[in-house]
């Protein structure tokens, strides 16, 4: 029933993983969610890259982020130049040493890049799930990728690594599956989403809610609610950059070719950028799928019932580092400084670095030889 | 053609203002605006507490921020409990003394509260304007006031007060009317808006235009485009507010009586206070005002054509103070504090002030001892 092929087709430029393709594992086994519900089976989309060694010891987990999917290295063509979204930081001699490691990434459960989602056929119904989807949490996202993990035979990671949702994940990994991950690295992360988070959130989850053709959540597939979640997206980008980059990047630089810079959709060059971002997003991502996730995210938090963290941390095992970007205004340096401090006051291995960026919260994704340095120097330590 | 009538009806409640009524200035001279258009008749709508002196030398105008009014002191009736949005500020004995002062404020042109606007009738149709409303800047809503003022019989200003979109006003009124302006305060405002601004703004104004209802600014009174106009103000009210503000009013605090936190349109009580906000906008402001005014707001820059700040800035006679809310990333310190250093470079009379507040952007709005001692000092000084 499970179906394993190999992903990495060829590597046919030096330093590069170059062609992937990516996989599909079926479970028919039932999957339970945290807040009750359940998927009688389900299907986990990944790209693995690099070989698992013969002790299955040098498996590293990518988890990403909210709009992040599997392809995460390489490219499906000879001719795509569209590159997996960390192919800056996975590849031969690159900081994830696919010549050394066998790299893992698989699309969250609840997503719409090819695992399951609330636009997957329910196979009971054979009409998608829609809003009868579970509730999502981050801990159902892990529950799912550790049995991918075990299908495909690695008992523990060398390392679990991945930004914003991505690190929430990698936080969950330690936290529920202690003896299955020996090395930790959360980017641009924290342990609990704040209430301005929660409230991003929630503008962009009601935008789609109140696009008429989200018809409570039962749209068809030719026709999203393209506009409510293209605001969405676009009040998103904004929180993804930082004040001083976006000044950088577009300060007031009017559109070229805008013939007047008084009309309401155009004028200013951020505002071209920000219409594209939302309408090139509607076109790869799922409206339900969007709101299942974000509110998975307002769900997280890692405090026990008791308030602390420490009550949670204290089954970890792993050696754990959290990454801050000074200018990541959603996930600031200080709630990714938090969870290292929480921590070391259990007594745990956990380092913070704070890495000096312009570049708002998508820093983790962008090209950094200071981040590069850390993650090498934490995986060989 | 011009009426002029007293508004401080009832002035019962000892160091308050009291019951208050509006006025309307009609000009039958034309408007001409500033990047072309022009109304051939114009209507103002204000308020004034105080008397003025025989001189016509103790006059305040008081400018308002993007969703404001004219409405800032003072309450309509008896049982009315509603009282204007500076009535901290604005009183017998308060930091703008209405024993000692005549204070002025007026909805400005191209909003919706009684001023000629995009809903106002154009007299030559007998319909609205809507979207034949002339292009908008800071600087007619500026001309209108100055209007305004020749009517009222006030040559010059005590004082120019406003925070935010008002304080833009009230530097405006210093480079176009440097004769008729002494004092100037300026508070939680920008010389200029940024990309961030501009792209806030600019997703607000995408939720409008996208709303099918806003059928390209020709709506029914009855039946406007409510959805797009509720996300914009969803989403501004968060930049209204700081991080550190929210997590401290609601944290992760769930909404009393929510049945199920997994809900995407309830849950977390600072879900239910942003659709507050956003719902009881759209009862009283319009959203062809909306999409005007912020427009309006992107395109403030008081840098000259050559780019700096000090080729306007030179012209100003008046003292300014700005003022700077140290939790405010809408128009941040920095962005208060340059205008008093460019002010300061062109050897004019300038003060930068720093207020320590958790608020955000809306401080300047709320009860703060400090600030009323600044007013206070720079008024008298």
């Amino acid at each position: 029933m499970n179906d394993f092929s190999t992903d990495v087709l060829e590597e046919s430029r030096p330093g590069e993983v170059g062609i992937v393709a990516y996989s599909d594992f079926h479970s028919s086994e039932p999957l339970d969610f945290a807040l009750g519900g359940r998927l009688e089976s389900f299907d986990i989309r990944y790209e693995t890259y690099g070989r698992l060694n013969a002790d299955a010891s040098n498996a590293i987990l990518v988890c990403h982020a909210l709009t992040g999917d599997h392809h995460c290295a390489g490219v499906y063509s000879i001719n795509d130049r569209k590159e997996g979204w960390w192919n800056n930081i996975i590849g031969p001699n690159k900081p994830l040493d696919t010549n050394k490691y066998f790299i893992v990434c698989s699309n969250c459960i609840g997503g719409c890049m090819g695992s399951t989602g609330p636009s997957s056929l329910n196979p009971a119904t054979g009409r998608p799930y829609n809003l009868s989807f579970p509730a999502l949490t981050v801990k159902d996202m892990v529950a799912a990728q550790a049995r991918l993990l075990d299908h495909l035979g690695i008992k523990t990671l060398a390392l679990a690594i991945g930004g914003s949702m991505g690190g929430m994940q990698v936080l969950q990994w330690a936290v529920d599956y202690p003896e299955r991950v020996r090395k930790a690295i959360a980017l641009a992360t924290t342990s609990r989403e704040n209430a301005q988070s929660i409230a991003f959130n929630c503008v962009g989850r009601t935008s789609i809610m109140r696009d008429p053709l989200w018809n409570n959540g039962n749209y068809s597939a030719d026709t999203p609610p393209r506009f409510g979640l293209g605001i969405a997206r676009m009040m998103a980008h904004i929180t993804y950059l930082s004040e001083k980059g976006m000044e950088e990047k577009f300060g007031r630089q009017l559109r070229q070719g805008s013939d007047s810079k008084f009309a309401f959709d155009s004028g200013f060059e951020v505002e071209n950028y920000l219409r594209y971002q939302g309408s090139s997003f509607v076109n790869r991502f799922d409206a339900n799928s969007y709101l299942y996730i974000t509110r998975a995210l307002d769900l997280y938090d890692l405090r026990a019932p008791d308030g602390t963290l420490e009550t949670s941390l204290k089954k970890v095992k792993a050696r754990v580092m959290a990454v801050g970007f000074t200018s990541d205004w959603l996930y600031p340096p200080e709630q990714n400084l938090e969870i290292v401090q929480a921590l070391l006051r259990c007594g745990k291995d956990a380092t913070y670095a704070e890495i000096e960026s312009d570049l708002g919260h998508d820093s983790f994704l962008i090209e950094s030889p200071k981040l590069y340095e850390l993650i090498e120097y934490f995986l060989e330590a």
